[in-house]
Protein backbone atom coordinates (compact mmCIF):
# COMPACT_ATOMS: atom_id res chain seq x y z
CA UNK A 1 0.00 0.00 0.00
CA UNK A 2 1.03 3.22 -0.80
CA UNK A 3 -1.17 5.26 1.57
CA UNK A 4 -3.53 4.54 4.22
CA UNK A 5 -6.82 6.43 5.80
CA UNK A 6 -8.52 6.09 8.98
CA UNK A 7 -5.81 4.39 10.78
CA UNK A 8 -3.12 5.36 12.95
CA UNK A 9 -0.43 2.93 10.96
CA UNK A 10 -0.54 0.19 7.85
CA UNK A 11 -2.44 -2.76 8.36
CA UNK A 12 -1.00 -6.17 7.10
CA UNK A 13 -2.59 -10.00 6.71
CA UNK A 14 -0.15 -10.91 8.81
CA UNK A 15 -1.52 -7.97 11.74
CA UNK A 16 -5.13 -9.92 11.11
CA UNK A 17 -4.31 -13.50 11.74
CA UNK A 18 -7.19 -15.46 13.79
CA UNK A 19 -10.04 -12.88 12.50
CA UNK A 20 -12.35 -12.89 9.66
CA UNK A 21 -11.67 -10.33 7.25
CA UNK A 22 -13.92 -8.77 4.55
CA UNK A 23 -11.62 -7.03 2.16
CA UNK A 24 -13.62 -4.38 -0.01
CA UNK A 25 -12.10 -3.55 -3.23
CA UNK A 26 -13.33 -0.20 -4.64
CA UNK A 27 -12.51 3.28 -6.41
CA UNK A 28 -14.16 6.05 -5.35
CA UNK A 29 -15.21 7.07 -8.66
CA UNK A 30 -17.17 3.61 -9.86
CA UNK A 31 -20.71 3.75 -10.25
CA UNK A 32 -20.92 0.15 -8.52
CA UNK A 33 -18.69 0.77 -5.94
CA UNK A 34 -20.70 3.98 -4.67
CA UNK A 35 -24.40 2.01 -5.48
CA UNK A 36 -23.13 -1.28 -3.92
CA UNK A 37 -20.07 -1.58 -2.63
CA UNK A 38 -19.55 0.62 -0.32
CA UNK A 39 -23.28 -0.30 1.14
CA UNK A 40 -22.50 -3.72 1.02
CA UNK A 41 -19.29 -3.61 3.29
CA UNK A 42 -21.26 -0.95 5.64
CA UNK A 43 -24.10 -3.60 6.23
CA UNK A 44 -21.44 -6.21 6.89
CA UNK A 45 -20.05 -4.58 9.21
CA UNK A 46 -23.48 -3.55 10.94
CA UNK A 47 -24.80 -7.37 10.95
CA UNK A 48 -21.29 -9.23 11.70
CA UNK A 49 -20.32 -6.07 14.36
CA UNK A 50 -17.64 -7.35 16.01
CA UNK A 51 -17.20 -11.06 14.36
CA UNK A 52 -15.64 -9.49 11.02
CA UNK A 53 -12.80 -7.11 10.23
CA UNK A 54 -13.91 -4.60 7.26
CA UNK A 55 -10.86 -3.17 5.39
CA UNK A 56 -11.25 -1.26 2.11
CA UNK A 57 -8.63 -1.61 -1.03
CA UNK A 58 -8.50 1.87 -3.16
CA UNK A 59 -7.26 0.25 -6.19
CA UNK A 60 -6.78 2.05 -9.43
CA UNK A 61 -5.99 0.73 -13.21
CA UNK A 62 -5.50 4.67 -14.54
CA UNK A 63 -6.36 8.24 -13.36
CA UNK A 64 -4.54 8.06 -10.50
CA UNK A 65 -3.81 11.49 -10.50
CA UNK A 66 -7.36 11.94 -10.00
CA UNK A 67 -7.44 10.30 -6.57
CA UNK A 68 -5.16 12.52 -4.76
CA UNK A 69 -5.14 12.17 -1.15
CA UNK A 70 -7.09 14.69 -0.25
CA UNK A 71 -9.88 13.34 -2.98
CA UNK A 72 -9.84 10.52 -1.35
CA UNK A 73 -10.12 11.97 1.99
CA UNK A 74 -13.18 14.00 1.24
CA UNK A 75 -14.87 10.76 -0.37
CA UNK A 76 -14.48 8.70 2.85
CA UNK A 77 -16.15 11.54 4.71
CA UNK A 78 -18.50 12.07 2.46
CA UNK A 79 -19.94 8.45 2.26
CA UNK A 80 -19.08 7.94 6.10
CA UNK A 81 -16.49 5.35 4.76
CA UNK A 82 -14.82 4.80 8.84
CA UNK A 83 -12.76 1.32 7.54
CA UNK A 84 -8.91 1.45 7.16
CA UNK A 85 -8.51 2.05 3.86
CA UNK A 86 -5.28 1.46 1.90
CA UNK A 87 -4.23 2.52 -1.64
CA UNK A 88 -2.93 -0.01 -3.65
CA UNK A 89 0.52 0.60 -4.71
CA UNK A 90 1.65 0.28 -8.41
CA UNK A 91 5.47 -1.70 -9.47
CA UNK A 92 4.75 -0.02 -12.87
CA UNK A 93 3.09 3.14 -14.07
CA UNK A 94 0.18 1.54 -15.58
CA UNK A 95 0.48 -1.47 -14.76
CA UNK A 96 -1.99 -3.57 -12.80
CA UNK A 97 -2.17 -2.53 -8.98
CA UNK A 98 -0.15 -5.12 -6.59
CA UNK A 99 -2.78 -6.17 -4.07
CA UNK A 100 -5.37 -6.70 -7.02
CA UNK A 101 -2.88 -8.47 -8.77
CA UNK A 102 -2.42 -10.74 -5.61
CA UNK A 103 -5.37 -11.13 -5.24
CA UNK A 104 -6.50 -12.34 -8.87
CA UNK A 105 -9.30 -9.44 -8.42
CA UNK A 106 -11.09 -8.69 -12.02
CA UNK A 107 -12.21 -5.15 -11.02
CA UNK A 108 -14.29 -2.87 -8.43
CA UNK A 109 -16.00 -4.00 -6.63
CA UNK A 110 -14.64 -6.63 -5.45
CA UNK A 111 -15.99 -8.28 -2.10
CA UNK A 112 -12.59 -10.92 -0.72
CA UNK A 113 -13.48 -13.06 2.26
CA UNK A 114 -10.10 -14.13 4.15
CA UNK A 115 -10.47 -16.66 6.84
CA UNK A 116 -8.94 -17.16 10.14
CA UNK A 117 -5.69 -18.31 9.28
CA UNK A 118 -4.68 -15.61 6.25
CA UNK A 119 -6.50 -17.80 3.32
CA UNK A 120 -8.55 -15.94 0.82
CA UNK A 121 -11.70 -17.93 0.42
CA UNK A 122 -13.95 -16.23 -1.68
CA UNK A 123 -14.05 -13.55 -4.50
CA UNK A 124 -17.19 -12.02 -5.68
CA UNK A 125 -17.17 -9.26 -8.32
CA UNK A 126 -19.87 -6.92 -9.00
CA UNK A 127 -23.32 -7.02 -7.20
CA UNK A 128 -23.64 -9.61 -4.94
CA UNK A 129 -26.32 -12.28 -3.39
CA UNK A 130 -26.19 -10.98 0.27
CA UNK A 131 -28.25 -14.48 1.61
CA UNK A 132 -24.82 -16.15 -0.01
CA UNK A 133 -22.29 -13.49 1.16
CA UNK A 134 -24.02 -14.00 5.27
CA UNK A 135 -24.02 -18.10 4.77
CA UNK A 136 -20.20 -17.61 3.90
CA UNK A 137 -19.31 -15.60 6.52
CA UNK A 138 -21.37 -17.48 9.12
CA UNK A 139 -19.22 -20.02 8.12
CA UNK A 140 -15.90 -18.68 7.84
CA UNK A 141 -16.54 -16.75 11.58
CA UNK A 142 -17.55 -20.34 12.88
CA UNK A 143 -14.60 -22.42 12.02
CA UNK A 144 -11.75 -23.64 14.90
CA UNK A 145 -9.19 -20.65 15.20
CA UNK A 146 -6.25 -21.99 14.09
CA UNK A 147 -3.77 -23.38 16.50
CA UNK A 148 -0.95 -21.21 16.70
CA UNK A 149 2.51 -23.27 15.42
CA UNK B 1 -54.17 -26.96 7.60
CA UNK B 2 -57.67 -27.10 5.85
CA UNK B 3 -56.18 -27.45 2.10
CA UNK B 4 -52.36 -28.06 0.81
CA UNK B 5 -51.28 -26.57 -2.50
CA UNK B 6 -48.86 -27.68 -4.69
CA UNK B 7 -48.28 -31.06 -3.01
CA UNK B 8 -49.76 -34.45 -3.70
CA UNK B 9 -50.44 -34.82 0.26
CA UNK B 10 -50.36 -32.49 3.80
CA UNK B 11 -47.05 -31.83 5.23
CA UNK B 12 -46.67 -31.98 8.80
CA UNK B 13 -43.28 -31.05 10.93
CA UNK B 14 -43.05 -34.56 11.43
CA UNK B 15 -42.46 -35.18 8.03
CA UNK B 16 -39.75 -32.65 8.11
CA UNK B 17 -38.45 -34.25 10.55
CA UNK B 18 -34.12 -34.07 9.47
CA UNK B 19 -34.79 -30.93 7.52
CA UNK B 20 -33.88 -27.33 7.80
CA UNK B 21 -36.85 -25.37 6.90
CA UNK B 22 -38.22 -22.27 6.34
CA UNK B 23 -41.95 -21.34 6.66
CA UNK B 24 -43.19 -18.14 4.82
CA UNK B 25 -46.39 -17.33 6.29
CA UNK B 26 -48.35 -14.93 3.94
CA UNK B 27 -51.48 -14.05 2.95
CA UNK B 28 -52.41 -13.04 -0.99
CA UNK B 29 -53.66 -9.71 -0.19
CA UNK B 30 -50.75 -8.35 2.24
CA UNK B 31 -48.53 -6.02 -0.10
CA UNK B 32 -45.38 -6.91 2.17
CA UNK B 33 -45.82 -10.17 1.43
CA UNK B 34 -45.98 -9.82 -2.24
CA UNK B 35 -43.18 -7.02 -2.22
CA UNK B 36 -41.29 -8.90 0.22
CA UNK B 37 -41.99 -12.34 1.57
CA UNK B 38 -42.65 -14.19 -1.56
CA UNK B 39 -39.02 -13.04 -3.15
CA UNK B 40 -37.29 -13.68 -0.24
CA UNK B 41 -38.38 -17.29 0.19
CA UNK B 42 -37.67 -17.87 -3.81
CA UNK B 43 -34.58 -16.33 -3.39
CA UNK B 44 -33.84 -18.95 -0.89
CA UNK B 45 -34.88 -21.53 -2.40
CA UNK B 46 -32.47 -20.81 -5.16
CA UNK B 47 -29.08 -19.97 -3.12
CA UNK B 48 -29.51 -22.87 -0.47
CA UNK B 49 -30.76 -25.26 -3.35
CA UNK B 50 -31.60 -28.93 -1.98
CA UNK B 51 -30.05 -27.81 1.57
CA UNK B 52 -33.49 -26.08 2.74
CA UNK B 53 -37.02 -26.69 2.62
CA UNK B 54 -39.65 -24.15 1.90
CA UNK B 55 -43.11 -24.36 2.64
CA UNK B 56 -45.89 -21.34 2.63
CA UNK B 57 -48.31 -21.27 5.54
CA UNK B 58 -50.98 -18.98 3.70
CA UNK B 59 -52.90 -17.47 7.11
CA UNK B 60 -55.41 -15.09 7.54
CA UNK B 61 -57.31 -13.33 10.44
CA UNK B 62 -59.94 -12.00 8.48
CA UNK B 63 -61.74 -11.94 4.80
CA UNK B 64 -61.21 -15.89 4.46
CA UNK B 65 -63.77 -15.64 2.06
CA UNK B 66 -62.26 -13.38 -0.27
CA UNK B 67 -59.30 -16.23 -0.01
CA UNK B 68 -61.23 -18.85 -1.82
CA UNK B 69 -59.37 -22.15 -3.32
CA UNK B 70 -59.51 -20.86 -6.52
CA UNK B 71 -58.33 -17.58 -5.59
CA UNK B 72 -55.42 -18.88 -3.74
CA UNK B 73 -54.67 -21.25 -6.69
CA UNK B 74 -54.66 -18.12 -9.27
CA UNK B 75 -52.43 -16.26 -6.83
CA UNK B 76 -49.97 -19.39 -6.85
CA UNK B 77 -49.67 -19.40 -10.35
CA UNK B 78 -49.53 -15.90 -11.09
CA UNK B 79 -46.78 -15.15 -8.62
CA UNK B 80 -44.72 -18.71 -9.93
CA UNK B 81 -45.27 -19.41 -6.34
CA UNK B 82 -44.41 -23.67 -6.18
CA UNK B 83 -43.59 -24.61 -2.86
CA UNK B 84 -45.99 -26.65 -1.22
CA UNK B 85 -48.13 -24.12 0.84
CA UNK B 86 -50.74 -25.25 3.41
CA UNK B 87 -53.82 -22.73 4.73
CA UNK B 88 -54.04 -22.14 8.21
CA UNK B 89 -57.07 -24.04 10.27
CA UNK B 90 -59.45 -22.04 12.33
CA UNK B 91 -60.63 -23.41 15.72
CA UNK B 92 -63.19 -20.47 15.88
CA UNK B 93 -64.28 -18.00 14.04
CA UNK B 94 -62.80 -14.70 13.54
CA UNK B 95 -60.35 -16.33 15.98
CA UNK B 96 -56.32 -16.62 15.32
CA UNK B 97 -55.69 -19.17 12.90
CA UNK B 98 -54.45 -22.50 14.84
CA UNK B 99 -50.70 -22.61 12.99
CA UNK B 100 -50.24 -18.52 13.55
CA UNK B 101 -51.00 -19.11 17.12
CA UNK B 102 -48.98 -21.63 17.99
CA UNK B 103 -46.00 -20.41 16.32
CA UNK B 104 -46.51 -17.18 17.85
CA UNK B 105 -46.45 -14.70 14.74
CA UNK B 106 -47.03 -11.15 14.87
CA UNK B 107 -48.23 -10.99 11.33
CA UNK B 108 -47.19 -11.38 7.87
CA UNK B 109 -44.94 -11.84 6.08
CA UNK B 110 -43.04 -13.72 8.41
CA UNK B 111 -40.20 -16.02 8.28
CA UNK B 112 -39.63 -18.95 10.30
CA UNK B 113 -36.90 -21.07 10.68
CA UNK B 114 -36.79 -24.49 12.09
CA UNK B 115 -34.02 -27.14 12.67
CA UNK B 116 -33.20 -30.65 11.47
CA UNK B 117 -35.12 -31.27 15.38
CA UNK B 118 -38.12 -29.65 14.41
CA UNK B 119 -37.92 -26.63 16.87
CA UNK B 120 -38.28 -23.19 15.79
CA UNK B 121 -35.19 -21.42 15.92
CA UNK B 122 -35.56 -17.85 14.39
CA UNK B 123 -38.73 -15.54 13.90
CA UNK B 124 -38.76 -12.88 11.33
CA UNK B 125 -41.65 -10.40 11.08
CA UNK B 126 -41.37 -7.87 8.13
CA UNK B 127 -39.00 -6.65 6.12
CA UNK B 128 -35.73 -8.64 6.59
CA UNK B 129 -31.86 -8.39 6.62
CA UNK B 130 -30.60 -11.11 3.84
CA UNK B 131 -26.99 -11.07 5.53
CA UNK B 132 -28.76 -11.82 9.03
CA UNK B 133 -30.83 -14.24 7.47
CA UNK B 134 -27.89 -16.24 5.27
CA UNK B 135 -25.88 -16.45 8.53
CA UNK B 136 -28.70 -18.11 10.40
CA UNK B 137 -29.59 -20.73 7.76
CA UNK B 138 -26.11 -21.54 7.01
CA UNK B 139 -25.76 -22.19 10.80
CA UNK B 140 -28.77 -24.63 10.72
CA UNK B 141 -27.52 -26.69 8.02
CA UNK B 142 -24.31 -26.86 9.56
CA UNK B 143 -26.03 -28.66 13.21
CA UNK B 144 -25.43 -32.15 13.42
CA UNK B 145 -28.24 -33.88 12.19
CA UNK B 146 -30.04 -35.47 15.21
CA UNK B 147 -29.75 -39.18 15.78
CA UNK B 148 -32.94 -41.12 15.87
CA UNK B 149 -33.52 -42.09 19.48
CA UNK C 1 -68.73 -2.68 -16.83
CA UNK C 2 -70.56 -5.20 -14.56
CA UNK C 3 -69.77 -4.02 -11.24
CA UNK C 4 -68.78 -0.89 -10.05
CA UNK C 5 -66.76 -0.22 -6.21
CA UNK C 6 -65.59 2.29 -4.41
CA UNK C 7 -68.73 4.95 -6.18
CA UNK C 8 -72.32 5.10 -5.38
CA UNK C 9 -73.22 4.55 -9.13
CA UNK C 10 -72.07 3.75 -12.27
CA UNK C 11 -69.87 5.53 -14.19
CA UNK C 12 -69.72 6.17 -17.98
CA UNK C 13 -67.50 8.48 -19.89
CA UNK C 14 -70.17 10.62 -20.84
CA UNK C 15 -70.17 11.18 -17.10
CA UNK C 16 -66.41 12.38 -17.04
CA UNK C 17 -66.98 14.99 -20.46
CA UNK C 18 -64.93 18.10 -19.69
CA UNK C 19 -62.39 16.08 -17.13
CA UNK C 20 -59.16 15.02 -17.91
CA UNK C 21 -59.24 11.19 -16.69
CA UNK C 22 -56.56 8.58 -15.98
CA UNK C 23 -58.07 5.11 -16.52
CA UNK C 24 -56.00 2.32 -15.05
CA UNK C 25 -56.51 -0.94 -16.38
CA UNK C 26 -55.21 -3.44 -13.70
CA UNK C 27 -55.82 -6.90 -12.27
CA UNK C 28 -55.46 -8.24 -8.57
CA UNK C 29 -53.47 -10.87 -9.45
CA UNK C 30 -50.58 -9.14 -11.72
CA UNK C 31 -47.14 -8.25 -9.99
CA UNK C 32 -46.76 -5.93 -12.72
CA UNK C 33 -49.67 -3.84 -11.68
CA UNK C 34 -49.16 -4.41 -7.95
CA UNK C 35 -45.54 -3.28 -8.09
CA UNK C 36 -45.94 -0.27 -10.22
CA UNK C 37 -49.61 0.22 -11.75
CA UNK C 38 -51.36 0.82 -8.63
CA UNK C 39 -48.39 3.33 -7.08
CA UNK C 40 -48.63 5.29 -10.09
CA UNK C 41 -52.22 5.85 -10.46
CA UNK C 42 -51.75 6.83 -6.79
CA UNK C 43 -49.31 9.33 -7.45
CA UNK C 44 -50.89 11.10 -10.30
CA UNK C 45 -53.68 11.38 -8.26
CA UNK C 46 -51.77 13.25 -5.35
CA UNK C 47 -49.28 15.03 -7.42
CA UNK C 48 -52.56 16.33 -10.04
CA UNK C 49 -54.66 16.52 -7.10
CA UNK C 50 -58.03 17.70 -8.48
CA UNK C 51 -56.99 18.56 -12.16
CA UNK C 52 -57.28 14.55 -12.93
CA UNK C 53 -59.94 11.93 -12.13
CA UNK C 54 -58.40 8.55 -12.07
CA UNK C 55 -60.37 5.34 -12.76
CA UNK C 56 -59.31 1.87 -12.40
CA UNK C 57 -60.74 -0.88 -14.91
CA UNK C 58 -60.53 -4.34 -13.80
CA UNK C 59 -59.96 -6.76 -16.73
CA UNK C 60 -59.04 -10.43 -16.83
CA UNK C 61 -59.68 -12.78 -19.83
CA UNK C 62 -59.28 -16.01 -17.44
CA UNK C 63 -59.80 -16.88 -13.77
CA UNK C 64 -62.53 -14.76 -13.49
CA UNK C 65 -63.95 -16.93 -11.03
CA UNK C 66 -60.74 -16.53 -8.49
CA UNK C 67 -61.68 -12.71 -8.52
CA UNK C 68 -65.13 -12.66 -6.83
CA UNK C 69 -66.49 -9.56 -5.71
CA UNK C 70 -65.50 -10.46 -1.95
CA UNK C 71 -62.10 -10.73 -3.68
CA UNK C 72 -62.39 -7.67 -5.16
CA UNK C 73 -63.26 -5.41 -1.89
CA UNK C 74 -60.49 -6.97 0.18
CA UNK C 75 -57.89 -6.06 -2.88
CA UNK C 76 -59.13 -2.27 -2.75
CA UNK C 77 -58.87 -2.34 1.12
CA UNK C 78 -55.43 -3.90 1.58
CA UNK C 79 -53.75 -2.04 -0.85
CA UNK C 80 -55.71 1.47 0.03
CA UNK C 81 -57.10 1.68 -3.62
CA UNK C 82 -59.82 4.74 -2.82
CA UNK C 83 -60.68 5.20 -6.83
CA UNK C 84 -63.39 4.08 -8.53
CA UNK C 85 -63.05 0.81 -10.12
CA UNK C 86 -65.43 -0.63 -12.80
CA UNK C 87 -65.38 -4.57 -13.40
CA UNK C 88 -64.62 -5.16 -17.18
CA UNK C 89 -67.34 -7.20 -18.48
CA UNK C 90 -67.38 -9.81 -21.25
CA UNK C 91 -69.62 -10.33 -23.99
CA UNK C 92 -68.43 -14.03 -24.66
CA UNK C 93 -67.16 -16.48 -21.75
CA UNK C 94 -63.73 -16.88 -22.28
CA UNK C 95 -63.68 -13.74 -24.96
CA UNK C 96 -61.56 -10.41 -24.57
CA UNK C 97 -63.44 -8.35 -21.98
CA UNK C 98 -65.22 -5.18 -23.63
CA UNK C 99 -63.78 -2.24 -22.57
CA UNK C 100 -60.80 -3.73 -22.62
CA UNK C 101 -61.01 -4.65 -26.59
CA UNK C 102 -62.64 -1.16 -27.17
CA UNK C 103 -59.66 0.85 -26.15
CA UNK C 104 -56.71 -1.79 -27.67
CA UNK C 105 -55.26 -2.60 -24.27
CA UNK C 106 -52.08 -4.75 -24.77
CA UNK C 107 -52.22 -6.00 -21.46
CA UNK C 108 -52.02 -5.12 -17.68
CA UNK C 109 -51.26 -3.10 -16.45
CA UNK C 110 -52.20 -0.04 -18.85
CA UNK C 111 -52.77 3.83 -18.28
CA UNK C 112 -54.79 5.46 -20.73
CA UNK C 113 -55.06 9.34 -20.51
CA UNK C 114 -58.41 10.73 -21.95
CA UNK C 115 -59.04 13.83 -22.57
CA UNK C 116 -61.67 16.60 -21.94
CA UNK C 117 -63.48 15.79 -25.19
CA UNK C 118 -63.50 11.80 -24.28
CA UNK C 119 -61.17 11.12 -26.74
CA UNK C 120 -58.30 8.59 -26.02
CA UNK C 121 -54.62 10.63 -26.44
CA UNK C 122 -52.16 7.82 -25.17
CA UNK C 123 -51.88 4.18 -24.00
CA UNK C 124 -48.81 3.36 -21.97
CA UNK C 125 -48.70 -0.46 -21.38
CA UNK C 126 -46.24 -1.73 -18.34
CA UNK C 127 -43.95 0.10 -16.59
CA UNK C 128 -43.89 3.82 -17.43
CA UNK C 129 -41.71 6.69 -17.89
CA UNK C 130 -42.88 9.19 -15.25
CA UNK C 131 -41.35 12.45 -16.58
CA UNK C 132 -43.14 12.05 -19.67
CA UNK C 133 -46.78 10.63 -18.13
CA UNK C 134 -46.28 14.03 -16.43
CA UNK C 135 -45.41 15.84 -19.10
CA UNK C 136 -48.50 14.30 -20.84
CA UNK C 137 -51.18 15.16 -18.41
CA UNK C 138 -50.15 18.59 -17.86
CA UNK C 139 -50.71 19.07 -21.68
CA UNK C 140 -54.19 17.42 -21.46
CA UNK C 141 -54.77 19.53 -18.31
CA UNK C 142 -53.83 22.96 -20.20
CA UNK C 143 -55.66 22.17 -23.37
CA UNK C 144 -59.16 24.46 -23.78
CA UNK C 145 -62.29 22.86 -22.62
CA UNK C 146 -64.29 22.10 -25.57
CA UNK C 147 -67.39 24.11 -25.68
CA UNK C 148 -70.88 22.39 -25.77
CA UNK C 149 -72.29 22.30 -29.06
CA UNK D 1 -17.59 30.11 -13.55
CA UNK D 2 -13.97 29.32 -12.90
CA UNK D 3 -13.74 26.47 -15.72
CA UNK D 4 -15.93 24.23 -18.18
CA UNK D 5 -15.73 20.77 -19.75
CA UNK D 6 -17.89 18.96 -22.12
CA UNK D 7 -17.69 22.54 -24.01
CA UNK D 8 -15.48 24.47 -26.55
CA UNK D 9 -16.50 27.83 -24.41
CA UNK D 10 -17.86 28.91 -21.74
CA UNK D 11 -21.88 29.00 -21.85
CA UNK D 12 -23.55 32.03 -19.82
CA UNK D 13 -27.67 31.88 -19.31
CA UNK D 14 -27.57 34.72 -22.25
CA UNK D 15 -26.43 31.93 -24.92
CA UNK D 16 -29.67 30.50 -23.63
CA UNK D 17 -31.86 32.64 -24.16
CA UNK D 18 -35.34 31.00 -26.47
CA UNK D 19 -34.15 27.68 -24.66
CA UNK D 20 -36.06 26.12 -21.92
CA UNK D 21 -32.84 24.90 -19.60
CA UNK D 22 -32.43 22.99 -16.80
CA UNK D 23 -29.41 23.69 -14.45
CA UNK D 24 -28.20 20.40 -12.10
CA UNK D 25 -26.31 21.63 -9.01
CA UNK D 26 -24.24 18.67 -8.23
CA UNK D 27 -21.37 18.32 -6.67
CA UNK D 28 -19.13 15.08 -7.35
CA UNK D 29 -19.22 13.75 -3.51
CA UNK D 30 -22.46 14.33 -2.78
CA UNK D 31 -24.01 10.30 -2.07
CA UNK D 32 -27.67 11.93 -3.32
CA UNK D 33 -26.09 13.99 -6.42
CA UNK D 34 -24.62 10.59 -8.07
CA UNK D 35 -27.99 8.35 -6.92
CA UNK D 36 -30.54 10.80 -7.94
CA UNK D 37 -29.46 14.17 -9.45
CA UNK D 38 -27.29 12.96 -12.44
CA UNK D 39 -29.88 9.99 -13.60
CA UNK D 40 -32.57 12.34 -13.30
CA UNK D 41 -30.72 15.16 -15.53
CA UNK D 42 -30.11 12.19 -18.02
CA UNK D 43 -33.30 10.95 -17.95
CA UNK D 44 -34.72 14.16 -18.99
CA UNK D 45 -32.35 14.35 -21.53
CA UNK D 46 -33.43 11.57 -23.24
CA UNK D 47 -37.26 11.93 -22.00
CA UNK D 48 -37.12 15.73 -23.32
CA UNK D 49 -34.65 14.80 -26.41
CA UNK D 50 -33.85 18.64 -27.97
CA UNK D 51 -36.37 20.40 -26.69
CA UNK D 52 -34.58 21.12 -23.06
CA UNK D 53 -31.02 21.99 -22.28
CA UNK D 54 -29.24 20.75 -19.42
CA UNK D 55 -26.63 22.41 -18.29
CA UNK D 56 -24.50 20.93 -14.56
CA UNK D 57 -23.42 23.19 -12.16
CA UNK D 58 -20.48 21.87 -9.84
CA UNK D 59 -20.47 23.76 -6.97
CA UNK D 60 -18.96 23.08 -3.82
CA UNK D 61 -18.51 25.13 -0.34
CA UNK D 62 -15.40 23.00 1.10
CA UNK D 63 -13.33 21.18 0.75
CA UNK D 64 -12.19 22.35 -3.10
CA UNK D 65 -8.84 21.20 -3.34
CA UNK D 66 -10.65 17.49 -3.18
CA UNK D 67 -11.99 18.61 -6.98
CA UNK D 68 -9.20 19.51 -8.98
CA UNK D 69 -9.85 19.52 -12.75
CA UNK D 70 -8.37 16.37 -13.48
CA UNK D 71 -10.98 14.74 -10.46
CA UNK D 72 -13.89 16.38 -12.15
CA UNK D 73 -12.77 14.92 -15.91
CA UNK D 74 -12.43 11.83 -14.02
CA UNK D 75 -16.29 11.68 -12.21
CA UNK D 76 -17.62 13.21 -15.99
CA UNK D 77 -16.24 10.09 -18.01
CA UNK D 78 -16.96 7.37 -15.44
CA UNK D 79 -20.62 8.67 -14.93
CA UNK D 80 -21.32 9.02 -17.72
CA UNK D 81 -21.94 12.77 -18.10
CA UNK D 82 -21.53 14.56 -21.11
CA UNK D 83 -23.74 18.01 -20.60
CA UNK D 84 -21.67 20.82 -20.26
CA UNK D 85 -20.19 21.32 -16.88
CA UNK D 86 -19.32 24.79 -15.22
CA UNK D 87 -17.34 25.12 -11.84
CA UNK D 88 -19.11 27.55 -9.64
CA UNK D 89 -16.70 30.31 -8.88
CA UNK D 90 -15.98 31.90 -5.34
CA UNK D 91 -15.98 35.77 -4.45
CA UNK D 92 -14.08 34.60 -1.12
CA UNK D 93 -12.12 31.75 0.15
CA UNK D 94 -14.90 29.79 2.44
CA UNK D 95 -17.51 31.94 0.88
CA UNK D 96 -20.89 30.55 -0.92
CA UNK D 97 -20.22 29.74 -4.63
CA UNK D 98 -21.56 32.84 -6.72
CA UNK D 99 -23.46 30.78 -9.13
CA UNK D 100 -25.35 28.99 -6.36
CA UNK D 101 -25.77 32.21 -4.38
CA UNK D 102 -27.42 34.32 -6.85
CA UNK D 103 -29.28 31.15 -7.41
CA UNK D 104 -30.68 31.22 -4.03
CA UNK D 105 -29.67 27.35 -4.29
CA UNK D 106 -30.65 25.04 -0.78
CA UNK D 107 -27.84 23.08 -1.41
CA UNK D 108 -27.00 19.54 -3.98
CA UNK D 109 -28.69 18.30 -5.69
CA UNK D 110 -30.86 21.39 -6.96
CA UNK D 111 -32.85 21.28 -10.17
CA UNK D 112 -32.93 24.54 -11.39
CA UNK D 113 -35.98 25.10 -14.20
CA UNK D 114 -35.35 28.38 -16.50
CA UNK D 115 -37.43 29.16 -19.12
CA UNK D 116 -37.04 30.99 -22.39
CA UNK D 117 -36.94 34.29 -21.13
CA UNK D 118 -33.81 33.53 -18.58
CA UNK D 119 -36.09 33.44 -15.44
CA UNK D 120 -35.59 30.79 -12.99
CA UNK D 121 -39.16 29.51 -12.43
CA UNK D 122 -38.54 26.23 -10.46
CA UNK D 123 -35.95 25.25 -7.95
CA UNK D 124 -36.53 22.15 -6.60
CA UNK D 125 -33.88 20.66 -3.66
CA UNK D 126 -33.13 17.01 -2.70
CA UNK D 127 -35.02 13.95 -4.17
CA UNK D 128 -37.64 15.10 -6.45
CA UNK D 129 -41.23 13.75 -8.37
CA UNK D 130 -40.47 13.10 -11.62
CA UNK D 131 -44.57 13.58 -12.57
CA UNK D 132 -44.45 17.02 -11.36
CA UNK D 133 -40.51 17.76 -13.29
CA UNK D 134 -42.27 15.89 -16.32
CA UNK D 135 -45.46 18.51 -15.71
CA UNK D 136 -43.31 21.81 -15.03
CA UNK D 137 -40.97 21.33 -18.14
CA UNK D 138 -43.68 20.32 -20.26
CA UNK D 139 -45.28 23.29 -19.59
CA UNK D 140 -41.91 26.00 -19.92
CA UNK D 141 -41.59 24.21 -23.62
CA UNK D 142 -45.49 25.43 -24.23
CA UNK D 143 -45.05 28.59 -23.44
CA UNK D 144 -45.07 31.27 -26.57
CA UNK D 145 -41.51 32.36 -27.32
CA UNK D 146 -40.59 35.59 -25.98
CA UNK D 147 -40.32 37.85 -29.09
CA UNK D 148 -36.94 40.01 -29.21
CA UNK D 149 -37.07 43.37 -27.87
Amino acid sequence: MTRWFNTDQPISLADLAGEVVVLEALQMLCPGCVNHGIPLAQHIDRTFEGAVRVIVLHTVFERHEAMTPVSLEAFLHEYRVRFPMGVDAHEQPGGMPVTMARFQLRGTPSLVMIDRAGRIRHHLFGQTDELAVGAALARLIDEPRPTPA
